[in-house]
């Protein structure tokens, strides 16, 4: 599948470019700007009709005109003129399109549908495969490739999000970027009037750089291809899904979004059952379940430890954990006596550990070593790192002293943390954090860095878990 | 009820503060050098045996001795001696008290429960009321007061947390502060052993600057009181809460964590519906409602307009809503007709009404405004902000254009977004935005400041809402 259609649209080594003129504020010169501004080392030839060059690029009036091979096109023209430059570039021998521009089949009624319908008409005739029309473009990591108007994902070996709304894709990756997470490839597929969701599922298969996938879905055009592909790709990567069209004013607004015929809840929860998917229930938890399932091993049986410096957020992971399914039993009575033995007298060793007050995070890091070790865990989850915000406010009383504390911090504290990201990786043991404070704290992005996940409650720690143990227990 | 004990202790004019050294490493030392770097406007004497000056101010080997009207006594003291400093307080008059020492009932069997029965007993006999022990302290923003070891929360007019867990209380500021919202008060109520959290209920009534009420519970102490205080207090205001104890491993924790007994889910969600107290689901979800229901006007009815830019976050807010038990009505011919005349023939007017990419958002507020006084929505979700992020990659492309286009920016689309967060407070109108970028983007920040909501998913939109349709309908 590496001459998957799809595989040179996300691999380009050369692009041409219509409807970028010298004019910044219109939406294909935002686009082209923004392509210009990212890091993309491949050749870029833009197409228009007057200018003789456009951004210091030299133009030229038509594809058929550019004496180089051409990848890929990306048309960001108005709705009439997108079927005569697919002519274009069918002449000029280029087979591959991201068509950005709307006006097709999702205005109801009228010139829309059949100007849709003559895009494929011409595709179908030079071999052209496209993305779109009505998308919002793509973004490719390996190829530092980005056709949105909007700055580059956390890029790196990690999730593809192939996705029916150019929205989620693009302007999540602030989003993205708080979670920690490596974004290898973002598909907005738009209209589907050729290349699909089904489509992407197959692509992916034998992208080695991704290791996770996720979808927004309106509809599913082709039920039977898209469970198909699905199946083949999960026996390989995970996937997990959201739906928004099984109500209805969410069905109402994918149709006129990207002319989407939705189905019921139930029938989409088939689909996706059939197809191996897992189902998260919001953007946040569909984000959380990828990128936990990117980056944790696998978690081989449902026995959660719960390890806090603090009562709180201890029972509260405690309890999500058993309320999402999964279990947080009681230690036997010998890990118990060896936790103790390093922990202080006030600690508490049943599951919860509670550390109490503690700033040695090696300890923190052994403690959980043991735990795994014991067989009686089967991950877990940690609370309890704070960064410098802890004794920021100190410093404004005790200059002086601050700095003994600091360098407690930093023998200590900071390596402890970087010791406890490394768990997952060293010991297969599956482990995330709980934190009310982001990527801001430094503990935490120490904790992202090395692919820990962090959340900012206890029931997105105990889901992200769940679905871990669920794609697992599939694969076993 | 203005003289309730917890009056004074959340506004007291001066602090007796036990176990502070020169010793910045010992806890008691960073409670109070954290309580000196923030504003209290108070007197503050540190008790200590030998020190003769504690931070730069003058110490004391005894309450007795400190020649000036004490309010309320700090206690971080070993556990063993806060029987004896609070009959020293007792001795010197001082009758209220913040106990943030642990080792009490806490830690099974022993010492600990024999000494929290003895503190009890002291206080008593002298009139002393105290919160804790086994609390993490207070913050109260009118008082400018913050014993906690974190830093402030964002304060001003607007929630007070009651928590029997402290984590939750002060490490979730950052949290609070992300969502935009204004705290004016936390209580760590620890064990309990006096003042718990049925006081705090009956305390928060006739707080004028506290419009919204939350509450961590592992476990409520005395159910009738609790009850009747919750009455009374959500006649004035929203309260809402989050339990933990209801699971195996969850009551463990709370257990262990400050003695508390719990009891099963559902006879906690009888208790809280009983007191007319909204459940939520976790942490995020009782900050969003508690904040939701501080600062948005009355729902009247479950008709929700869903006004977006861009289809898939309008599908998936539809979606959300009818998920939730919200409606999202088709608007009638005539008002679609009104807002078509206003939007490009491209826009959708259903309900989700997408007005396309459109940078004058003071057009975007009257569409929300004609929508609302056609009385065919109740309430509205708006996607479609974003920052300088949408631009700052073009300047490094078009450092001149981009001076035009950030023109377009600060004249129309800051000026609109200016607008439209006033919309709750001019028009009675409840609004949330639906945002995937935080503070960060200057539009959020805007909105946040103006009391507007803004969530990161579409479904905590849509949740946020349906607690505030509760509220409203409970107020009828």
């Amino acid at each position: 599948m590496k001459d998957h259609p799809l595989r040179k649209i996300m691999h380009p080594r050369s692009l041409a470019f219509y409807g970028a003129s010298n004019n910044i504020l219109k939406m294909g010169s935002i686009l082209m700007a923004n392509l210009l501004a990212s890091d993309f080392q491949g050749s870029i030839y833009p197409v228009h009709l007057k200018e003789k060059q456009v951004m210091n690029l030299q133009a030229y009036p038509r594809a058929q005109e550019i004496p180089h091979p051409v990848d890929v096109a990306v048309l960001v023209l108005p709705t009439e003129v997108v079927p005569e430059a697919l002519e274009d570039l069918g002449q000029a021998g280029i087979q591959r399109a991201v068509i950005i521009s709307g006006g097709f089949g999702e205005i109801p009624g009228g010139e829309g549908g059949r100007l849709q319908k003559r895009l494929v008409e011409v595709a179908r005739e030079h071999g052209i495969r496209f993305i779109g029309p009505n998308c919002i473009g793509i973004f490719s990591h390996d190829a530092s490739l980005n056709t949105t108007p909007f700055g580059n994902a956390p890029g790196g070996k990690g999730i593809a999000f192939a996705s029916q709304s150019g929205a989620f894709t693009c302007q999540t990756y602030e989003l993205w970027r708080k979670l920690g997470a490596s974004i290898n490839q973002t598909i907005s597929v738009g209209n589907e009037a050729d290349l699909d969701l089904a489509d992407c599922l197959e692509y992916l298969v034998e992208e080695d750089n991704v290791t996770s996938v996720c979808l927004y879905i309106e509809s599913i055009r082709r039920p039977r291809q898209f469970i198909r592909a699905a199946r083949r790709l999960v026996e390989a990567k995970p996937v997990t899904a959201i739906y928004v069209g099984g109500t209805e004013a969410g069905a109402r607004a994918s149709l006129s979004h990207t002319a989407a015929i939705s189905g019921s809840e139930e029938l989409y929860d088939g689909i996706l059952r059939q197809a191996g998917i897992a189902k998260a229930k919001d953007v946040e938890e569909l984000f959380d379940i990828t990128w936990t399932l990117a980056t944790l091993p696998p978690m081989k049986g449902d026995r959660v430890a719960v390890i806090t410096n603090s009562g709180g957020p201890g029972a509260s992971m405690a309890y999500q954990c058993e309320k999402a399914g999964l279990r947080v039993p009681s230690f036997s009575a010998a890990l118990q006596d060896k936790l103790h033995s390093l922990l202080p007298p006030t600690a508490y060793c049943v599951n919860p550990v509670d550390i109490t007050y503690a700033l040695n995070l090696l300890l923190l890091r052994d403690i959980a070593q043991i735990i795994f070790e014991s067989g009686e865990a089967d991950a877990a989850l940690i609370y309890g790192f704070f960064g410098k915000e802890f004794v920021s406010n100190l410093a404004k009383v005790f200059p002086d002293a601050i700095e003994s504390f600091a360098g407690v911090q930093s023998d200590f504290f900071l390596t402890g943390v970087q010791e406890i990201a490394l768990l997952p990786k060293q010991l297969g043991m599956p482990a995330a954090v709980l934190s009310f404070s982001g990527p801001e704290s430094e503990p935490n992005r120490i904790i992202m860095r090395n692919g820990m996940p962090v959340f900012s409650s206890a029931r997105r720690c105990a889901r992200a878990l769940v679905a871990l143990r669920n794609r697992s227990r599939a694969m076993q």
